[in-house]
């Protein structure tokens, strides 16, 4: 299904890079889990986290294997048969081996991307992180051993004896877009919405206001 | 984590029914994945299917533990700390045993249900399904034995002490809207968009239209 090691760095970062939420895959005690959550991406390694009060997340203090995807639903594709529905998306699949980071350094740097993933610079600007804060969070790394990128972004593909059916066809497509912002109502006086998130205005597509903000975050690092 | 069988289902349904795209987590050679596809509700059934000539769906014939999730991303929220930074989303994870469908009854009725899943009634009007097509597909079904809903839908949520901190807070909205159609541009003269895709209306949110559609198909059935 695919071969390990190899895969498309540029097809692969682009669908991970689009997306603010991914799904993880692990297997606990037999029991698969797809765990949806937040993921940041530096080079081919992928972080995500949680409370260190999960049971499940201190399982996997020695590494097991895992799965990371991300995908974008882009439409509906509305064929003249069964067969031929389906849907336009993007989606990448990542294999590699989930660890819990423990590296005290590892983690601090962790724990500033995550926040740089709204966009870079954020956390200059932040009251500092406590250490009871990062003790109650589990940051998790794997490495991109391998990784499948399938991307369907096209018309309706019919049978050619189908297209005589007398029935509605076509793609109904489908966006994720910036809404209003809303404020915080304790916001002190005089506090501009930063420059920062500059890239995601009203209307706009998320997938590519976080395209450009991880563009800018990998300029300045 | 979760207590089997006990769950608060008119919560799950409704986070599972507003959406079209899931992800499935199962476990095949110790190996977990996180595979993106359709699924479509029944009760407390769900079922997705995939290519027949898939390697990995041919090992789910003797039923797998597996875990399907939905989840949809509501807003990005940006605290005066990085430990409270965090997403506004609904998801709901449902846990069960994965099996596919070898009933020929059971497997022509899901096959319906798929396309129905777009708006009822749009099987009625579709070529046929060919018994090679059915052949080529193999439906996975799943029973919910438990699943967990959550939800988080508010605003920055900082620390008291911390909300002296310069810093801009808030939440940036996001949500998935449907675009405009795209018309097969082969479709025969006179061919209406047809009324069932009344509620898929352009500007208007992806997760509302799949709701009613959903409430219209068990009002049907």
């Amino acid at each position: 299904m695919h071969e390990r090691g190899r895969y498309d760095r540029a097809a692969v970062f682009a669908v991970l890079d689009a997306g603010l939420l991914c799904h993880v895959a692990y297997t606990l005690d037999g029991q698969p889990y797809c765990t949806p959550t937040i993921h940041w991406r530096e080079d081919d390694r992928l972080y995500w986290h949680g409370s260190s009060a999960s049971r499940m997340l201190r399982q996997l203090k020695a590494g097991t294997p895992a799965c990371l995807t991300v995908s974008h639903l882009d439409g509906l594709v509305l064929a003249r048969c069964g067969f031929n529905h389906s849907a336009n998306y993007r989606s990448v699949m990542c294999f590699g081996t989930a660890r819990i980071i423990d590296d005290p350094e590892e983690k601090a740097h962790a724990l500033l991307g995550v926040v740089n993933r709204f966009y870079p610079g954020r956390s200059d600007d932040l009251r500092t992180t406590s250490a009871q804060e990062s003790k109650a969070t589990t940051v998790i790394g794997m490495r991109i051993e391998d990784a499948s990128a399938k991307v369907r972004a096209k018309g309706v593909a019919d049978d050619e004896e189908d297209y005589d059916h007398p029935v509605w066809a076509g793609v109904i497509s489908v966006r994720t877009v910036i809404g209003a912002d809303q404020p915080c109502p304790r916001l002190l006086p005089g506090i501009a919405r930063p420059d920062g998130l500059s890239a995601y205005r009203e209307g706009e597509r998320l997938d590519e206001a976080l395209l450009q903000t991880q563009r800018l975050y990998e300029n300045e690092s």
